[in-house]
């Protein structure tokens, strides 16, 4: 049991109770806990939940920027990326387990590969994760297969896990490097296994006009025509590039949108329609990427960004509010990956972050949810995952020597470039 | 004299030394010095120089969000403006400074009233300012004498402080609030006292219509129609929506450009055309603009959203690359104010950041000037400016109790509120 002190919470100072892994109150609360918190100089937040990471491209921070893509992909990322190992995988994700435990981040949904590896740094950091293994067949039948076991092969081994932060889902890349007849295996085993569905769409103009190309439909359209919505959960990634056409699809369908703002700036894609799915009611949440195109994973920076972007673009003050931006990266977020997380509430996952408002920007306070919106920068004090303390004072917990993780990474990058 | 030992600076690790205000050696220091830091773990950069601000509006963050701009300015800046004083504007400005020095800034350049309080701020606060009074005539001629002598008086006042770190300049708002004879006699002014000219132009479409349906010219070119930018230092702010003839002027002028993402963006005033200024050689530098539209003064949010934006704007990642944003917010920065700072070199002024790297986003080390601009969020642990150490391991030193700041702060604005 925890119990959170005199906290701001919900717009007034109270306490929460904690129990196992769930909130059990919310107000006073008069039950000994083994642990209490002083909550009297901090405000409690949900934890934040980044719904698109490639978490080990940590290490490719910095590597290649300011370059078109297909140089980035084909003479950075990918020769980089085929030197891999479960080493070098496993210190990259630890480092970026200790980068999103601190700026706030409680769950990420990850599409990578050396599964194994990012499991042990999920395991060992206390982070909440969603891991899929990346599938591409480029359209031959053999890889297909191989892809297909592979990912079902990870879904059996995180649900053998038995570790209750620790959950599958299924990454086919792309529909411009998988084949529909993967997309249809993927599917099905998404429904066999009940786990969401973790996919890159719309991108960049180019891959959509590979797949209007190749199908004469838009990528939605396309995989809407074999029914590869239906009946799954899926968090598409990026969609910067819609037709209205697609962006029905999207709503009919109740398929959740990953908005990469800082990714898609960078990378010089484009920026997602967001007012636009927001009138539709479309379910937005938010992704940092991968640190090769971000370059870090403080999710406060893409909750700013998604608050300020469509504004500036639309000439229109009045979009996307504060409120709808937080929420992006709290309860929508926890919706398109189907917790019961993203909000301070009874009954619902214990995974808070606590901020000490001693701040400069976090003055005046009485603006504070604003502020945490438009002015907070980074650094939270104190983040519960799953009922466990796990950064505390601004000192990680469950790792004891961080500085020995930023070595290991450093090790792990020189393995990688020499 | 002050040696930083071990440091990494211009790409290796060497030592700094600083006599007086000034830098006065780089590479391996043998000279006894009163003040020797230990620089092993981190690296020094230039401080930043924000050329745009309205400081005391710190109070003013998050009192509006997500309004139109008419609304914004009507029912909530200019009615608390109204009601400012002496007191609420020393609290905003001790804030601002506050935030500024630990984020990274060693300069600003700020355009408000109460000029007294915000020296006051910048004195005790040890951070480097360029200050100017805002003038508004609206086009009434006996408001423009009082305006003109207020900007004279207030010259005066700055220069027999013989403080080197405050600067007297020059604010007249901008060209729809300010008559012609005001702006002939603001570069009369600036000539006779060699003090720079802080003006907001080009903002939003709404403003240019107003300037080109009473002049039939856009306002550069009305200015420059009247000689205003001959013989001056001036630093626009914004300049949202120009004309290439506009653009033209800039350059032939050496007008300085103070580019505002965020503010812009969040106002939905729209995006400065920077690589088409970049590319005509136009000295580009950054700015937070005030608390009520950005809504912090930590210029590493701008530094990495300049890198970002425009090429995702133009959908092309070559655009604005990490050296010239880093450039903005330093060199070109000193350029505009006619300082001899931006960089670390022998002769500059000892306005110098130091940054602990042990941290997550800047790992792997090896690309940390990229870390800088794409990965960095926040708080540096030593500024030195002027000569003098006014941050160390992350403490103010010449402001003794940071949490009477926040404090009195909240004050300020109870008083501003109420």
């Amino acid at each position: 049991m925890i119990t959170i002190k005199n906290i701001f919470v919900n717009g007034k100072r109270q306490d929460i109770l904690i129990e196992e892994n769930k909130i059990s109150k919310i107000g006073e609360v008069k039950e000994k806990s083994d642990i209490v918190i002083d909550g009297s100089d901090m405000i409690a937040i949900p934890g934040l939940i980044n719904t698109h990471t490639h978490i080990p491209m940590t290490l490719f921070r910095g590597v290649a920027d300011d370059i078109p893509l297909m140089d980035w992909l084909n003479n950075h990322i990918w020769p980089l990326e085929a030197k891999l190992n479960e080493k070098i995988v496993y210190y990259g994700s630890l480092l970026g387990c200790v980068e999103m435990i601190k700026t706030g981040t409680t769950t990420f949904n990850d599409m990578y590969f050396f599964l194994e590896s990012i499991v042990k740094a999920v395991e060992n950091s206390g982070i909440r994760a969603f891991l899929s293994y990346g599938m591409i067949d480029l359209f031959d039948e053999e890889k297909r297969k191989k892809e297909i076991k592979n990912a079902e092969k990870y879904i059996n081994y995180i649900k053998n896990l038995k570790n209750d932060r620790i959950y599958p889902a299924l990454g086919p890349h792309a529909p411009y490097t998988c084949s529909k007849e993967l997309l249809l295996d993927v599917k099905e085993l998404a429904i066999k296994y009940n786990v969401p569905i973790h996919i890159h769409m719309n991108e960049t103009i180019e891959e959509v006009k590979i797949i209007k190309d190749k199908t004469g439909m838009e990528p939605f359209i396309y995989l809407d025509n074999f029914k590869f919505f239906d009946g799954v959960k899926v968090v598409a990634a990026h969609c910067v590039h819609l037709t209205d056409k697609e962006i029905d699809i999207i709503k009919e369908k109740n398929i959740s949108i990953s908005h990469n703002p800082i990714s898609n700036l960078k990378l010089g894609s484009g920026i997602a329609p967001i007012p636009k799915l927001l009138e539709k009611g479309i379910n937005v949440t938010l992704g940092t990427d991968g640190c090769g195109s971000n370059n870090n994973l403080n999710l406060f920076e893409e909750i700013k960004v998604s608050a300020i972007l469509h504004k500036g673009v639309n000439l229109n003050p009045t979009l996307v509010k504060a409120k709808d931006a937080f929420n992006f990266a709290t309860v929508n977020g926890a919706k398109a990956l189907g917790i019961k997380a993203g909000k301070i509430e009874e009954g619902y996952l214990a995974d808070i972050v606590l901020i000490n408002i001693k701040k400069p920007f976090l003055y005046p306070k009485e603006n504070i949810y604003s502020h945490l919106v438009y002015a907070y920068n980074g650094f939270v004090d104190y983040s519960i995952i799953n009922g466990e303390i796990v950064l505390e004072n601004g000192k990680l917990t469950k790792i004891k020597d961080e500085e020995k993780v930023y070595e290991k990474a450093e090790e792990a990058y020189h393995d990688l470039i020499n």
